[in-house]
């Protein structure tokens, strides 16, 4: 029996930011130092995924510079950091372990995903280097990067052949609702197989369309998991963690020695942070997204539409939890077909979250535009085009509130919506980050009522979540009036979207067969409007975006 | 000598289309049906490229039944055509060899790009099937596809060793300036060390941010071209080729016998269609995707807002050109800030291409707009802001004019604005497709000038192209007065964006350090605005779009 004393490192490290992440990672040097080992996560270097970025030589060449600063820095503790390494012709996903001043090995990532959101194949060659063991406090570490963990065929069960005592994983593993199972479900299962015991890091924060939501954690020989950090949160936790000796395993991998067993200070027992409820996880990954886009944006505040539904509701409720009620406006922007009731649940929700508002009707401008297309035209702005011309009048005010106060604007749209066009392009969809574009209305209402239960207070009003919801774009409009109710609607669309079933096949699922037609037609006739949107966090196991990459000339019907 | 009697078929399938494009091959049927082959493009059945239609089993299982029908169609002549097979678990880019009503063999692609716009690992499995030969008409022939043409260690070195006489490539190879060149450049250099014809047969027609340009065209064993159909024209050439009987080489493939050697009524002799100059191709791959994107949308009609300056002038050229003169309708929208003689170059251009227009001043929206600001913030719209809600008046008129007239709306911005974002989200850059948003300034010009010296008479009027290009949106407002002069822009631009190369690199390279500073930011800036941007044609190595794929959230300043 031996024991190694772990740092991992959960952090939430900035794309492109060179500089700050070596002062990120730098930080955290003298405080693991103690400690055997201290692993941060996937390309923690560089941020991640970096993108075409790694086209860039000159960006591959000032990353390797900052690799060799960090590792100068680097003191007892072995730590391992997540970089673009090249040979001058390829690049690759890898960590360097760094240790006294040096730089003393690395692993090259062997497995590159190139589906959903990750284009790994495009910017990344596939490492192929002969495997190693790194011995380090006496223990015989196998390193991997994320997919090598788990892909069949990759090179975890080598590495456990060859003597390894731990497999350490880092890794860059997005956020999709019930992700966390599915990681510990997957992980334990190896570590039980394998009979060592797995480290497993990940990153945290959002970037882009993704947020990476930590949870980073370690499970033992029988696939127990005995630690585990929170999720969302950036995180160190140091602990000793018990290696067996195992049955006697001929190690036919080269061993590098990096550090010898120590004696340890004390005892530090790893804790177990608990997983969090799938509601829970849901808001906490939206407002972790939104904080994110904001603040790694360079922004501080934002300001969005507050109609008196639903939507906009969540939405102003996340990004006062995300940034601070005193960063987020409100702006009210009330139509003639705008109901009462709409601007006091607005104005209640206002006060119980506490931002700020401004009321700016926009009947006047309406109706100037009205007015001049008549003179002009000798024609009237009727139907859809007027109902567009409200919701852009709204657009453009949002916007020049922005421009005005250095301001980001989060839209307010929904994944319901968003999939079959139910918006206005330049309208609502107007905005720098579509916080809600991936929750179906479902989940919505589901979200509002979590936030109401967890507070001290209401903090959504409940007439917002009992009303029936309209766009109030003409006289006594409701969503029902154009679309199946939600209860319905929702899991067409996931099965359609997330299943990629064709038309016939949700007929034969039991979808009623002409709302199939018609809601199957309008997700394809609306990707055109997608292509234009915002980005907003991913949190289902399909998103609109880099997820789900349709053409628009697209006459297939099935 | 044998001769073989070759049909190249150069057409413009639309994605997803299946029915369509059945009808379109079923309808050459016939008319080939005196020839030993039919050759048509890459991915001819379903469009291309798919993307992740490809992910859906519905459609796949759809397209093979189409290639039943079509092979059921298919008589003396043997047609070759591009679909997406599939083995049940893992789907190819395949083509199928159909003959007398039966599928008698097929291909599949086995060098899958997924760089610059491809994602083809994304979406394929690579073919790995031993190789066939093909005897047609007599003459033995190695079948492949696109990239297995010309990447190093394909299987077309295998072919010929094989005992190919002939090798027939299927691509769906998208324009850039001057591709055809560096196309035949390779292949007429391949041609000649491997001693055989080539026969290259390329898709035509726009789709989303590709262009394909045709350009099909077959090279005889000495590496000369004898045979070209035009670029940007659907097309089919049939002729007489001829085969040498090479020295003797092993045949160690198997051979698939499809047609004996048939004596042809006449002899048809190829001919060559012309390369044409880079400034004409790129004039015609922007009416050629402009027309597909518009037509294959379902739409007949667009609208542009016509500003009196070189770009929406050269757009309403092109969207002329693409659409026909009844079809386009400009829309003019004077500020206070615009000069006199914008209207009169705008209306002065209007009468020349014989388009429709709309006058419609904005000033008066404008004012109420500043006017309530004032009122309900006690608050001035200035600056930055003021100039973008100018711009966003117009996109809401537009979309009006588009929404109530079932028009699509072009946007008009270029390549130099997108790049440093001299453009206004939700104003200029609303709209359906960006005609010249892959277009440098400069270029902008020299197409102008082109397109005037082409016509019987003056198409852009000459005021157009020498006044000094401003966005009008204040008092006396000059491009220049932002930006550096284009002739010195577009270069840092092009070097920048095409070439990636860093801050540091192009001072190195001599470009003026404080200009690099301050134009590297603007571009790395602007992502988020491009991101929102309308798709629009590639036509440089590289396109913004799927073309470039940088973060976002991207803190990265080399």
């Amino acid at each position: 029996m031996n024991t190694i004393r772990l740092a991992l490192a959960q952090i939430n490290p900035v794309v492109g930011d060179l500089e700050g992440n070596v002062e990120l990672i730098g930080d955290l040097i003298d405080k693991v130092d103690h400690c055997d080992l201290a692993v941060f996560g996937e390309m923690s270097l560089t941020g991640y995924p970096l993108e075409d970025l790694v086209l860039k030589p000159g960006f591959i060449a000032d990353n390797q510079s900052a690799l060799k600063t960090l590792a100068s820095m680097s003191g007892n503790c072995a730590l391992v950091i997540g970089f673009a390494d090249s040979d001058g012709i390829n690049v690759y996903n890898s960590i360097a372990i760094c240790h006294q001043g040096e730089i003393i090995g690395s692993y090259r990532k062997q497995n590159l995903p190139n589906v959903e959101v990750f284009d790994e194949v495009r910017n990344f060659s596939p490492g192929s280097d002969p495997l190693n063991l790194f011995s380090i406090g006496g223990t015989s570490i196998g390193f991997v990067i994320c997919e090598d963990l788990w892909v069949p065929n990759g090179p975890v069960e080598m590495l456990v052949e060859g003597g390894a005592q731990l497999i350490v994983a880092t890794n860059g593993s997005p956020f999709h609702q019930g992700k966390q199972q599915e990681r510990e479900i997957l992980v334990n299962e190896i570590a039980r197989k394998s009979e060592i015991p797995i480290a497993y890091v990940n990153l945290v924060g959002g970037q882009d369309e993704l947020v990476f939501d930590g949870g980073s954690f370690i499970t033992d020989s029988s696939g127990e998991i005995v630690l585990r950090l929170p999720s969302f949160y950036e995180s160190v936790a140091v602990s000793d963690i018990f290696v067996d000796q195992r049955k006697k395993v001929e190690n036919f991998f080269p061993v590098i020695d990096v550090s010898p067993n120590r004696d340890h200070e004390g005892e530090l027992k790893p804790s177990i942070a608990p997983v969090l409820e799938n509601i829970e996880e849901l808001y906490l990954a939206l407002v972790t997204a939104t904080r994110d886009y904001v603040l790694k944006s360079g922004f501080k505040n934002v300001c969005l539409g507050l109609s008196g539904g639903i939507d906009s509701a969540l939405v102003a409720a996340i990004a006062s939890d995300s940034l601070g009620s005193e960063n987020v406006t409100a702006v009210m922007m009330p139509s003639r077909y705008s109901s009462d009731h709409s601007l006091i649940d607005a104005e209640q929700l206002v006060e119980n979250i506490g931002i700020s508002s401004i009321n700016f009707p926009i009947s006047q401008i309406h109706s100037v535009f009205s007015e001049q297309w008549k003179r002009n035209l000798d024609d009237e702005i009727t139907g859809i085009t007027d109902e567009n011309l409200q919701s852009r009048i709204r657009g453009v005010l949002l916007m020049a509130f922005a421009n005005q106060h250095d301001w980001l604007v989060l839209t307010t749209g929904n994944k319901s919506e968003a999939a079959v066009g139910y918006s206005t392009l330049y309208g609502d969809t107007a905005g720098a980050y579509a916080v809600i574009k991936d929750v179906y209305k479902t989940k919505v209402y589901e979200l509002a009522r979590w936030r109401n239960e967890t507070g001290e207070s209401e903090v959504i009003p409940i007439s917002i979540i009992n009303k029936p919801p309209s766009a109030e774009l003409r006289p006594d409009q409701r969503d029902d009036q154009s679309l199946p109710p939600y209860e319905i609607l929702d899991p067409l669309l996931e099965s359609y979207i997330e299943g990629d079933r064709t038309r016939a096949e949700l007929i034969e699922d039991g979808f009623d067969a002409e709302m199939v037609d018609k809601i199957v037609q309008l997700v394809d006739r609306s990707e055109y409007k997608r292509r234009q949107n915002p980005p907003g966090v991913r949190v289902t196991q399909k998103g609109f975006g880099r997820d789900r990459r349709l053409p628009l000339i697209n006459r297939y019907r099935g």
